[in-house]
């Protein structure tokens, strides 16, 4: 194989039966504000990762996200005051980007209530690789989110729900030449839509690319990008990416999560007035 | 209640805790070219459906769509040859509006079988009410899309999915003075979601707005509005309609469904050449 | 109506079309051992709830079980140490039967995090009326599992899923001729199974009856009960419950939820040798 | 790997954290009425198979159903009249076990829809392999369920849910030493449960164990076992497929499937009454 990072497009996709090349992403119609997350850690600590994401991971996704016209990107790094994520910017904020990875009891509790508390609220939440275990996704899922890891192998990820707009513009699978195996049992709530299905050279399958729905916000959950491979940079993947921001984005959101609400009078004493 | 359409607004939803007002829905991006048909007999027939319906439901939905800059709309009914859905005109259609009542046996077969083969392919499909027994849906289905009715009844439409796109600008339920009541068990599969549980005042509950996934075809199942209430008149079931085109409207598109496809070599004997 | 909790029988379901009288259960298999919990307040401390369940809540449900020669059951209160929720006593339990309503602040955390790690590990829970806003269930569901209410009003509860287990040798509706409403939009996670969906008369319509899974544990929340009415002595909520019980048993029981685990060497490299 | 048709134990499930060995499989309850049909055609002309299933491939099955005490079994073939599914024996069927293969477009119409009106009915239905592109799964399911394939490959199936009853006593995962290749994107309706998720040694997953219902009918869609290897023989299918034969049998069945039914009076009005 001559490029690292090449897509084996899909034959049962692409020729018979007449499937048509995949039509260009418009327009989608909303400005979107997002918040790119980052431990940051790896970067600064590890040269090899630092050679693939010499700014940080958050600054390579912000960085393809900022070329959508519809979307507006700020990033914030564990180290900032309350992780970057105070009320102001989560209420500021459509769609968080979330990528984590060693620091996860270190995280604030209180910080990740309130993330949980803006995602029932509407905010969208996109969660990647680490992230899965992170304390917003077990306050979120109430699952213990736990699966099965190994460094150093291979995955391809197939597409299992062709009609949902995260796969929009996606071939029917993409070849990750290099990537940490997370495998199954994935311990999650039953997914609403399993959009990607992971397949590894070391013999293992995982659900990589699922949605929820908590409250009035919408979740994706995507397993690749392990820091030492440059997963980022893929074009597959950074379309998957901005699909999922856009489909996270909501159309409603609350101040507050929703409350318990007493009624009186009933609806049909209103209404019969 | 001084307007027979007015809309009681939810408290839960409006005040506490908190229910900002519907923001203003933007463009969503795509032009979308639906085909609505209708039946078209009632309105023929029985005058109290014409004074409601003068040139058809077809034409009041179809009138309503066109204000939306992003769809374009032609009409089909079933006294045209092929009922007006020949291959060219499904071809050339994103999403199909479908209203039928009392032509069911007489809709032909094999137009039946090649709408249910475009939304395989990619083709929306908005289905409103009798439309849950056209063979169309009996097809896609595989259930006996049976229910329990009764003329003359009244329905509250309680939105059960607020994140869902369907429901966008949509207040928490919605009043509808008049209607057909349909009642469970409805005898469908279990649906992707509900976005819409009715309330009726005789007595019984329903599944009254449902989507699901029929290979790339995404449906939405809508169950107002009997043809002797002017329920299309309704800005709140317009706004529903229009959402459900939007929604329903697909990114990908055969020419035909998926077939089955024999691979040789297997991906991984491609991958490692 | 003569009696009050008499059950008007589906004509859907009964006669036309050819609706065979429920089969007897059989017996399911399996021996299990249930903790019935509840608050044990309000019979302490209003008279008219003693009047109905002068024993408590847990004892008339207690009652009904133990006359399942598969279930042996013991109960536990509030008031007693750990809540009578002790590690001993979960792990010695199949399934938790869960009622309270007033005390949900003053529940333990500590002992609401045990609870969930049981039902993670495979212990099945089946949460009661204002169990919906324990800390257990928000804990586990992840939502704010709020919902709109009111006194004095009259449920009619429908089979939604008649072929889930925990509709077994139950009728197409029936009538609660007094309960407290709950009203949608109730905000939790898409449900595996919607088995019961009420309509309330004051215009409400509720998912009263629902399936979820966390980890390996199974749950299903069940809305009736509110403790003024003597709902758990009709027969038919009763069959509810024990059908409950009976689908929530686990096969599987670990001692402590999972956990992440590194996988070295891969299987595939176990596989070869 | 010392014999062809062991399992590797998932270390995940087994030992750390806590795994215990699968408790063994009561008595479930009920007695079942099972049909095995089989095309019986491939080991009538191809001597491997003959090897493999001298009695055909149904008897294989008939056999280990036959040593569960609550299982009877009778078996049916494409070559008899009506290819053995009258209407009297599947009256007489509680579960149908299905297994085709080359004779898809052969198979009756009538017979078809025959089933498909049982299932719709209550009867379960375990669907094997080809099967998934049976006449029967086709009126059943509404998409085009197809998939890509290739012979030769090897199968690694593993347990993505594993509280699903047809997962009892079932290992993490199961090695398939020889199996035909099933690939995604497998096109059917999103399944009630994804019980098994295939890895195949060629580089694809598959959905390889999923759970639908339409109507009052359950059904199981298991990809395992190619004519042309032993897998039935391999005691974890056998599970797999027993499992699936208890899961699948109704407590509820019709004689007909569920029919639209006229109200008159509304259940309130008779409830006031």
């Amino acid at each position: 194989m001559s490029h690292p990072f090449a897509t084996i497009w899909s034959d049962a996709f692409k020729t018979p039966p007449n499937y048509p090349p995949h039509p260009p992403i418009q327009r989608r119609g909303n400005m979107i504000k997002v918040t790119v997350w980052n431990e940051f850690h790896h970067e600064k600590t590890q040269e090899p990762v630092r050679k693939i994401y010499p700014e940080g991971i958050h600054e390579c996704i912000a960085g393809f996200l900022r070329k959508d016209e519809e979307i507006t990107v700020r990033t914030a790094v564990f180290d900032m005051p309350e992780h970057g994520l105070t009320e102001d910017v989560l209420s500021d904020t459509d769609v968080l980007v979330f990528w984590n990875h060693m620091l996860q009891d270190e995280f604030s509790d209180e910080v990740a209530e309130r993330v949980k508390r803006h995602v029932q609220a509407g905010m969208g939440l996109v969660v990647l690789h680490s992230g899965h275990y992170s304390k917003i996704m077990r306050l979120l899922m109430g699952t213990s989110m736990t699966l099965r890891w190994r460094h150093g192998d291979r995955e391809r990820l197939f597409v299992t729900c062709p009609s949902h707009p995260i796969a929009q513009g996606v071939p029917a699978w993409i070849d990750i030449p290099e990537e940490e195996m997370y495998g199954e049992y994935f311990d999650i709530p039953k997914p609403d839509d399993v959009v990607f299905t992971g397949w590894f050279a070391g013999g293992e399958v995982f659900r990589s690319g699922c949605t929820f729905t908590r409250g009035l916000g919408k979740i994706f959950y995507f397993q690749p990008g392990h820091e030492e491979y440059p997963i980022y940079h893929m074009p597959e993947i950074q379309q998957i990416i901005s699909n999922a921001v856009h489909w996270c984005a909501p159309f409603r959101r609350l101040d507050a999560p929703l409350d318990n609400v007493a009624v009186n009078p009933s609806i049909e004493e209103e209404y019969r007035e």
